[in-house]
């Protein structure tokens, strides 16, 4: 199985309103309930690819219960949550119908205990056994060191599992350090770690800080990979028009998906971009277009560039 | 004790953001859960105030849950909803510091069902045998039908329990049919009742539609009260300044232990009128400074007026 850990997951809201006006009062026409948190989303994703995925992290209170309850019938997808006493954060998306836009509120979650913590590593070390990749995806929450992600990759590498890592801000920093296999930043992660807007340079920074291979997500641009085979960039053949929501997730499914298959990079891109892509193109955020998917996959380019810093 | 029925009972979250821009992403700073719904609040302004107080109406889901786990440990109050299939609704006010206003998002709810509504409707008759007074508040959720509350209010009027409609549109057009004890319009539910703006003619115009005493909240200018003992004014002695969350449902607090002690008019709109006061100067939106409400009581001034039409 594959295995991902989402430490801070979130209920997420999503309410349509006709248009957003500040300070008045709206009646939500239409809402809905998602389980969510970065790592979360990837294992739906690879779930629905149709490869057996356990999801880990901490879930609590009525939230936490309705997440699982939201993910106990999605096939192919097992639930190895560590229940925690403090309730699970939501997230709520307003979509103004008028703008087509988005106003995004999150809570910040409250502390995971030191014994919650405890019990999550004892699970984590337990379910790498059976894993052939790991993903550690998102924000820490409130109560878990900012050094827990290169500590879990630390344990990943022990048991011989390839890992790749999704975060930003000092997480990231510290993580890269840990050298896992991949890690999966946009431009804004890059650039906050390496200082530099260029992403070429960037992510060959990246790489040298520790990380064994470093994929910038690059929105319209497609991918920017900096590998132990060389440096590689992978687009579809024209930029693809709809909802951003996801499309870094779905490329971090495919990313893993390659990494537990060994696939070789040229393909493991082209998965990554094909399916980042059919995820824009999908009206429902988060989902992807399986039809945009098979039409996107014999056509995305890649390409190899000097990698020469 | 006393009875309160809120029907379309909520999960009422508040989200503090430094400040709203619409269409982007805001961390919470704060947030918090509240108990809601109309009947709920006046409930725990009269728990309070040291009545015994009983809540009825309806709850499912994780977030009646939630709703119920947050009623259980305020003293004096008995939770008595009875259990839907579907979840309770959320309401979610941001609450924009910067510009000290709020924007609510109210979810619409899911239906209830014609057997949820004969258990509630048994419930109720079962709870009015010990109830000194009723409160019928707020809107009717989907699924009950639109003279709901004119039923609820025969049924009250059977049992002689005397009974107070605070509600809005046709289900007050209707309920009002019904002969309440007492109705608890604001000046726009007045006005769309009877089609006048001037308070004093809507006031009694609704009176004569059936309801025994009309007592119109009308913000910062106190109350207005059509009763059989002839039309009052109550209002503090300078307009109190603050958040007026929750003013109204104190004014039917007041109001419903006045009905139920049976006492004398003038003292009812006094403790309306310094209650409803005294939760506009708290800063927790729905609660009352008790010193407030004990500074102001010898200060409201009730006058009585002309209540020739």
């Amino acid at each position: 199985m594959i295995l991902t850990v989402t430490l801070n997951t979130a209920l997420d809201l999503t309410y349509r309103v006709p248009a957003l006006v500040p300070h008045t009062s709206h009646r939500v026409d239409h809402s809905a309930e998602r389980p969510g948190g970065k790592g979360v989303n990837v294992a739906r994703v690879l779930a629905a690819l149709g490869h057996e995925t356990v999801v880990t992290g901490f879930a609590g209170g009525p939230t936490g219960e309705r997440l699982r309850e939201l993910l106990a019938p999605v096939p192919r997808l097992t639930d190895a949550l560590v229940t925690t006493e403090a309730p699970t954060r939501r997230t709520v998306a307003v979509v103004d119908a008028a703008a087509g836009d988005t106003t995004q509120f999150n809570e910040a979650g409250a502390p995971v205990t030191p014994a919650e913590w405890a019990a999550f590593r004892a699970r984590y070390t337990d379910l790498l056994s059976g894993a052939r990749a790991v993903a550690l995806c998102g924000s820490l929450p409130p109560g878990v060191h900012v050094g827990a992600y290169a500590e879990l990759i630390r344990t990943a590498r022990g048991a011989g599992v390839p890992v790749l890592l999704d975060t930003s801000g000092e997480p990231l920093r510290r993580g890269i350090a840990a050298r896992p296999d991949v890690v999966k930043p946009n431009a804004d992660e890059l650039a906050g770690l390496t200082g530099s807007r260029d992403p070429r340079r960037a992510a060959l920074d990246a790489r040298r800080r520790g990380a064994h291979a470093v994929v910038a997500s690059l929105g319209p641009d497609g991918l920017l990979a900096a590998t132990p085979d060389g440096l590689w960039r992978a687009a579809p053949p024209a930029p693809v028009h709809g909802n951003p929501t996801g499309a870094g997730d779905s490329a971090v499914a495919a990313l893993l998906a390659g990494l537990a298959a060994a696939t070789p990079w040229p393909a493991r891109l082209t998965e990554a971009a094909a399916l980042s892509a059919a995820t824009v193109a999908s009206p429902v955020a988060g989902e992807y277009d399986p039809a945009v998917l098979a039409d996107l996959l014999p056509k995305v380019t890649v390409t190899r560039e000097d990698d020469t810093a």
